[in-house]
């Protein structure tokens, strides 16, 4: 990697810089073909059963902000990245890195928060690992957790079809918003929390649809428009979004004004994007709807065959394009 | 947990403080049985397969040491924690903490590195994740790797039984010295080498001994003492090492008595102890010396009835118990 030779906050963003450093320095390693295909969980076989095997590491800054803690957060996001994959999520590890000074109060709480999230998720933790350093040498608490589950249904980026159409399970932003409304002290109306919710629950409902639903992700960093473009990425395909379909609370569309950034490109934690075959469409939106998580589920755009990457349709009429930025423009939202 | 309401690096450690930590704090909020046995990989069934899953984060410093980096370290130390429970280690998640203005030349030799271990090891590096932290908020780099394999041994400590008898596959404390050599810059002799190696090769050599091998574990953190301490905590038995069994390499002992330290409580990233069934010691002995991993393999001592604890009988006749410290000499050993 030759454009710069020291790590940038953007080279964890999930924007360009981080698919550069992946593909340019991490692949050229790591050459297994499950890994290559980067999706935020493996599909693998273990003798006749099929699996899914995902990690994630946790630096979010602050460690509690409305609508979760850094325990809620480490362990629907890896339950989540099982569910996109479409496996149910069966066991966890979780592994923290502690700074020396940390207080033992805080650890309680936010371990309590992820024992209760893991429970709501029906997800077990079983094995773990506790380091401490030195004061200075991390940023209060960092958490990794590992998942395993059983695979259910088979989403596959060779799925997607011309024709397909994108959905996305509720409201847009409201992570992202939440944690720099917290981390920078803005004050907005307190109503913004972030979304941080086990996905498993509402794709559990979704097996059903298996051929139907044919891939699916969710957009933490870098939001949907990232996301997006990281799907069509070595595709053919391009992708149309309908802004006036985009599901966003008022007050997320207030504060990403205020903020100057566009909620497309804003973390969430309990958010889906489903790619459907036309024909079934209705019923996966009625099944969404039908579920806590998916009450605000939406068709926002299809997969076209032109033009190629991801546009977004004005509400005013014209198009322009949503193309994956150098960086996000927070680091640490995840 | 009233002692101290502050985290401290002994928390870390391997020893008393890090046992305290796990049992009053984490497990008062994970309650699953397989955790709580706090083994270092949990045996798990999924399906009708039975396997073992496990987790490390490494933090080790420096990043650099004789006989290896944290690449190797990250691979090879998740490897040796299934490999400890009787599994065939198959998947590794490898996921990256790093501190932004980390050089990408280090990254690329620690990846490169990562990536030979796996492939020494047999195993495939599947999934993984990248995250980076503002200047100052990490310590260049930290590691996680979580692992899954195929359970081919049943391990648990309630096979152990009075009068089998502890063996360890070679010499004991090189990891720590070198680390300690390397991070103080003591300009001790240069070829004292971290042990650093993937022990399933070794083990699967053992698996022919299913019954025989009752236990198993790999003294990192906290060395021999601290790891044997944790094996017969909750056991009515004791145990009985005989100092003038114990493999050191001349080089590790003098520099040892240099640092003040018993190399006993010094981590290995390359060694096994195993509680061998007393009937077929010498079979087990002579199949684990026939390895390159096991060229130094020696029986150390044995299961007792009492006294409780852990003791060693020294070179001149005496006894004294070998107790869990408060805390490790050293921080960041892995």
């Amino acid at each position: 990697m030759d454009i710069k030779n020291k790590i940038r906050l953007g080279h964890g963003s999930g924007g360009l810089l981080s698919g550069q450093l992946i593909k340019r320095v991490v692949l050229k390693y790591f050459k297994d073909k499950t890994l290559k295909k980067l999706e935020d969980a493996a599909a693998l076989s273990l003798g006749q059963k099929n699996i899914a095997f995902t990690t994630d590491s946790y630096v979010i800054d602050p460690l509690f902000f409305p609508g979760g803690d850094i325990g809620k957060l480490s362990v629907f996001g890896t339950v989540n990245d099982l569910a996109m994959k479409g496996a149910r999520p069966e066991y966890l590890s979780l592994s923290l890195i502690i700074e020396e000074g940390f207080s033992i109060r805080d650890l309680e709480t936010i371990l309590k928060s992820a024992a209760l999230a893991a429970k709501q998720a029906g997800v077990t933790v079983v094995c773990g690992d506790t380091k401490v350093v030195e004061r200075g040498k991390a940023d209060k608490l960092f958490i990794n957790t590992a998942g395993i589950g059983s695979l259910r249904m088979n989403l596959h980026k060779e799925n997607i079809k011309i024709g397909d159409v994108i959905m996305v399970s509720g409201t847009i932003g409201d992570h992202g918003i939440a944690v720099m409304n917290e981390r920078l002290k803005l004050g907005l109306r307190s109503s913004i929390k972030s979304d941080c919710a086990p996905l498993n629950l509402l794709t559990r409902k979704l097996e059903r649809y298996k051929g139907t639903i044919h891939y699916m992700r969710d957009p933490t960093r870098g939001g949907v428009a990232s996301v997006l473009n990281e799907i069509i990425d070595d595709t053919p395909f391009g992708i149309m979004l309908d802004e006036r379909s985009l599901p966003i609370r008022k007050e997320v569309r207030a504060a990403s004004e205020i903020l100057g950034i566009d909620p497309l490109y804003v973390a969430n934690e309990g958010k889906c994007i489903a790619i459907v075959s036309k024909k079934r469409v209705d019923s996966v939106l009625k099944t969404m709807r039908a579920h806590a998580l998916g009450r605000h589920a939406a068709v926002i755009g299809e997969v076209v065959k032109q033009p190629d990457g991801v546009w977004l349709k004005t509400a005013i009429g014209g198009t322009h394009p949503l193309l994956l930025l150098e960086a996000e423009g927070l680091p640490r939202i995840c």
